[in-house]
């Protein structure tokens, strides 16, 4: 099968790009003896979670507990779940699954890691934790090094489960270069305090789990950590070439349309929007626009209606005919997989590969 | 099964409401004599399409030819794709769907009706069709009268195409009151002249399609409308609140979600993020925050990542801990939906029913 063939809107994922990316990533890893821990949350497709493997990763993350259920079925063996698993049904999920594979859960409250400890007693299994701290970004994590101690104490005294380490997500590093580098400072000062009241309370962490894409190649210089978790190196998108993250040639993700309507002055419009690209905006620059349009710099992605892409061309030269198809980079590749039950890998004009997103919409 | 049995997040369609929402919509339309299409992009299940015909509806609305096969293959017989049909493969595919069941589509394109009236000769079936017009959304849609008419009569001259009439879709109305009451004058300034032109070239116009939720009990206000498309009004949601359209005693569709930290100061964490929300922003008010938690109007939902929900409950005297459940309405109905596989529809606090979501992700 060939490009041309695809109906659109339809998601193309360039293999010589992404493959550049995953050895790129791995080979950093190894420079700087890191262990490499992919997010899978980016592309949800056990086939692409088993080429990081290949690649050098050491295992994979995952966002959610259902996703976690679709990587362990496709046989992915060693996962860190970064996610609180909060309520009864969800730990003894967690407790079935870890029958069947290595796993890891992330998480910040008594609550939590008390149910997951009395599921895994049930079971007869045993789940690998790390404390989550916050380092700024306030969203999950404790803030205070005297509650993560209290936290770890804890889960070495609850039975069946296993104090591993500590995890963080530096989730406001999507700003530009030099606040990134301000921000990373910040971090180690909050980062070394904690080592510090662990050191003092006598508990080994064996694991510091950091990183993410915008902060992947600057992972070394955050204070102690062992391994990272970059799950959107694997494609790349808009805002991380607004970042100065990536650059164009390492997006690896695209969107074929076509365009379906010219009648409106100045405008043109494609067949996907927000139920094809998300309406995740872009955090870089302005902030403007949902896409880049790779035929046209000048043409620019002003709105999406749910099934509509609204092209401003009027400062573009180009001409623009119902039928034609174009190939948009979009500001955000995670959330533009969750929209798609299968994607394809190309390579020049052919489609090698059609990949189910299988892990897609697991929520729960 | 009752709804604190269901995992979280979980999608709740109040049934009572939105039996409600259905009735008060055809009841309208009955009073003034207008022919109800709902759009089905809105809920995506053919289920709630019946429901909708059974309540008074004269056939459904959909966005993607992808959508009518689904809600063809549930045995709905009478659909309008409300989008241009572009490209040899979609041609062929909706002459093959327009031998089980009646189809409507609307273009605004030479391009467009060349293809499905091609497709539809070798088929040997009929496909109708209207004439988008732009009345100042400025998406789809012909702006000059002259050119509404050529088109309509390209299509009376070609074969297996049967020109209906017109279509509009006045997306520009997502404003208040006042405003919105500026943009009917003018809208029906527009149409007008595009009758007089159809009028003067002595084309019948059989249907004038138009209106949306935002515009839905002003419907009889447009010139000339013959039928409308609402959509969400069979759930509503924050957006829709927030610009008077509907109460908040209106929306029948929450998200159940569970609190999974509160580690950080000011702030409760719950398990839905843009993979359960979606991206969309608040269009109404001061455009914050991502959705109304019922059981704590003063909590704001701050930002949304893709798996975690941000409660700013800096101004709530509330206590929240974590494994505690909240409702959320959510800023945008239709982008929720199409997040999930399945949604519940609840009475009390029983479930009622399980759709699954079968149109979600045909975007094609």
């Amino acid at each position: 099968m060939r490009v041309q063939d695809l109906e659109t809107p339809a998601v193309l994922i360039d293999l010589d790009v992404m493959e550049r990316n995953l050895a790129r990533m791995a080979e950093y890893c190894r420079q700087h003896g890191l262990a490499l821990r992919p997010h899978t949350k980016t592309h949800k497709i056990p086939e692409l979670a088993y080429r990081q493997i290949k690649s050098g990763a050491s295992g994979i993350t995952v966002a959610k507990l259902g996703e976690a259920e679709v990587m362990v079925q496709a046989g992915l063996a060693d996962i860190l779940i970064a996610y609180p698993i909060v309520g009864r049904e969800k730990a003894a999920r967690l407790a079935a699954l870890a029958e069947r594979a290595s796993l890891m859960v992330s998480l910040d409250s008594e609550e939590a890691v008390r149910g997951i400890s009395r599921s895994a007693q049930e079971r007869g299994v045993r789940v690998g934790v790390l404390v989550e701290l916050d380092v700024g970004f306030r969203r999950c994590g404790l803030q205070r090094p005297e509650e993560a101690v209290a936290l770890a104490r804890l889960i070495q005294d609850l039975p069946n489960v296993d104090f591993r380490g500590l995890m963080f997500y530096p989730g406001h590093f999507m700003v530009s270069e030099p606040e990134r580098r301000r921000l990373l400072e910040d971090v180690n000062v909050r980062l070394r305090r904690f080592y510090e009241a662990f050191d003092r309370a006598g508990l080994l962490i064996a694991i510091v789990s950091g990183g993410s894409t915008p902060t992947a190649y600057s992972s070394h210089e955050f204070a102690g950590v062992t391994e990272i978790r970059p799950g959107m190196y694997i494609f790349n998108d808009r805002t991380m070439v607004g970042l100065g993250v990536a650059r164009l040639e390492d997006c690896a993700l695209s969107v074929l349309v076509t365009v379906v309507s010219t009648s409106v002055s100045g405008r043109a419009i494609v067949d996907g929007g927000s139920k094809t690209f998300s309406n995740d905006r872009y955090r870089a620059g302005d902030g403007r626009g949902f896409g880049l349009v790779r035929e046209d710099p000048e043409a620019e992605v002003e709105a999406l209606s749910e099934e509509h892409g609204h092209l401003d061309i009027s400062r573009s030269l180009r001409r623009y005919r119902v039928g034609e198809r174009l190939t948009i980079i979009p500001n955000h590749v995670c959330t533009v997989m969750n929209l798609h039950d299968e994607v394809y890998g190309v390579r020049g004009d052919q489609v090698e590969a059609v990949w189910r997103v299988a892990a897609r919409g697991r929520v729960r």
